[in-house]
């Protein structure tokens, strides 16, 4: 199974690709697509829908795994990202991809082993994981290679409904 | 000038098309496209995106003019509507189409008159500017309406650049 892992934002778009092996779970690629705050925000989404839609086509994943988003941020911030992960979601739709999301709690659960890990232990456990030599940068892809990783363990142990991206 | 009016929510998405003649502005269509809450996030956006598509490829807008968020919503009802929001104007943005932006001041500016104005007002204005028979239903359809007035009186008077999409 191949899983793209996405972590969307308006700013700056993390992605992670995995693959599940006999054992462990391959990296294919990482990185993120970034648009500069001076850019109007419909130009904005057509580069992060058309970066998905990329990403769909050249690595044809079977599933797109998503974090869901954290409610400490205020109605402004949320509906910048909320438009930014729309779109992002929009093109794995379109696709007939299926999609899946996961709590911050889940990811770590997933990839540390424990819930109250904090980002740097998840960033070295993804580095571990998928045998890399350097934490992946930036931040943002590291997150989106974790949730990936978390629908891989997820799907392992078969708890694929729960998940769907609702 | 012919200007497609756009009130995006993930439940219901108001729509309304107008066009400015000599003296006066012509309703050309309107409705609303609906999702049920039962419908998963990804399906409900794939509707919301093809609703725009297919009303911009029915009426060849030169514009589309969206309303401004209110900012009372909470965080996870903004992301909502972010991600509706975002699809609507990912369709206007592939098509290449001028997208625009109107505070709801400035939305009952430009219909009624002056800022303060209820939505019973606003509504009652619609009616009387486009020479409709009924106040139109639903309020989303009517509220897309009046954005579309908004812009066509905001470009009547030189006001374009301030509104555009950000």
């Amino acid at each position: 199974m191949r899983v793209l892992g996405i972590d969307p934002g308006m700013a700056i778009m993390g992605y992670g690709v995995v693959e599940d092996r006999e054992n462990s779970v391959k990296m294919l690629d990482y990185g993120a697509a970034t648009t500069p705050s001076t850019m109007e925000t419909p130009q904005r989404l057509l580069h992060i829908f058309n970066s998905t839609e990329r990403l769909i086509e050249e690595f044809s994943p079977d599933a797109i795994a998503y974090e869901e988003l954290f409610f400490n941020k205020n109605a402004k911030t949320a509906l910048i990202i909320g438009h930014a992960r729309g779109v992002s979601v929009l093109a794995g739709a379109r696709k007939g991809i299926d999609l899946f999301e996961y709590t911050p709690l889940q990811v770590k659960q997933a990839v540390v082993g424990y819930g109250r890990a904090d980002k740097q232990q998840v960033q070295h456990m993804v580095k571990l994981l998928l045998s890399l030599r350097e934490i992946p940068k930036p931040d943002d892809a590291a997150d989106a290679l974790a949730v990936a990783i978390c629908h891989i363990n997820s799907a392992r142990y078969g708890r694929k409904i729960e998940t769907r991206y609702h």
